[in-house]
């Protein structure tokens, strides 16, 4: 969060114009296929003012939906100890972030997200490029299983937030870190790690037939 | 929602004077203690009235947020087999109205209360009073765990609608119901009936202590 204050550098409506055209380019074409290169013309500026003002691409998209913590420093501290209790490392890490002031901005984006189409084609490639995609890569999950698994934590994930940060629906808006944990971390395993059945969508065949 | 369709009972005006009356006192002072009499009042209109358009407190209700289903018709079918599988069969009936027609309209109400505190109050009226405590009741789940255990479900089950329906995260947008029902089916099993560790939120005692 360091980087939301102090002065920024460089011409403002310069930088606004940047990232303007990112925010365009990321929703309409995705992070993947979004190049700098093709920011820096749609914005009429030098690709590498860009990146003077951003830094990466990765920091660049983070600019433009303005989340209020870098995935990069956080995943890594989940997935440090390997696919044991990883469950409850995440549900832990993931209150601890959304119970400090960053959650009230994460709330924010997420709010939006809900009724515009373009922020909402944002957040989904966040999740997707910054987030799940990084997690079961950290965590060395099979890449054929990986995106079912990951979508389905990102469902509780995106639950909690409904219901304790938004809906406040009680008990579970007031209810202490370590109970949550103890609730949703086994969800959060199971869903990584677990037996879910059939995952591929193909229709199991009658045995013996 | 037969009754969404065809011509409605008396003067539009009047209805839509008691249904602006009723969404104002169940969001300020939650469905329990609103009552149909000061609903009357407020409207400027007889009690008797009231019920005429609208019949119940329930349906009043439901009429307010406009939720294109009643829980009382499908809780008893999910419940009726008891507490065994009740996971699964929550989590199909789930996908069931929110596959359909009816959940497009739920998807807008569920948008407009993120970004509206009255509606949020009232979704959340209606999800603690007409679908989880009846839910847990119909289910003989302890009162004592009830709250919780009921919130957990509605986590995993708001967390589904964000990402199926409003973000639309593949492949969980588009998986078939099958694979969903096994993968988070024994979530809310697990949920509703499973060790939680710690429901109530007191610290435990050391062991002899």
């Amino acid at each position: 969060m360091a980087r939301r204050s102090g002065r920024r550098p460089g011409n403002p409506d310069t930088r606004e114009v940047i990232l303007r055209a990112a925010r365009d380019a990321f929703a309409e074409r995705g992070f993947d296929r979004t190049s700098i290169r093709a920011i820096a013309t749609s914005a009429g500026v030098d690709p590498a003012l860009v990146h003077h003002y951003f830094g990466t691409k990765d920091q660049l998209f983070l600019a433009t939906i303005d989340i209020p913590f870098d995935p990069q420093e956080l995943l890594p501290q989940i997935a440090a100890d390997g696919i044991d209790g990883v469950g409850e490392r995440l549900v832990r890490t993931f209150l601890r972030v959304w119970d400090s002031p960053a959650g009230t901005a994460a709330a924010a984006l997420f709010r939006s997200a809900m009724n515009n189409e373009w922020t909402a084609r944002l957040l989904r490639e966040f999740l997707e490029t910054q987030v799940l995609r990084r997690a079961t890569g950290l965590l060395e999950i099979d890449p054929a299983e990986a995106p079912l698994r990951s979508s389905l934590v990102a469902s509780q994930m995106a639950g909690m937030v409904m219901v304790r940060y938004i809906l406040r629906l009680e008990p579970l808006a007031s209810a202490p870190p370590d109970m949550v944990v103890a609730a949703v971390g086994p969800t959060v395993q199971r869903y990584l790690t677990g037996d879910l059945g059939q995952l591929t969508g193909a229709p199991e065949r009658p045995a013996g037939g």
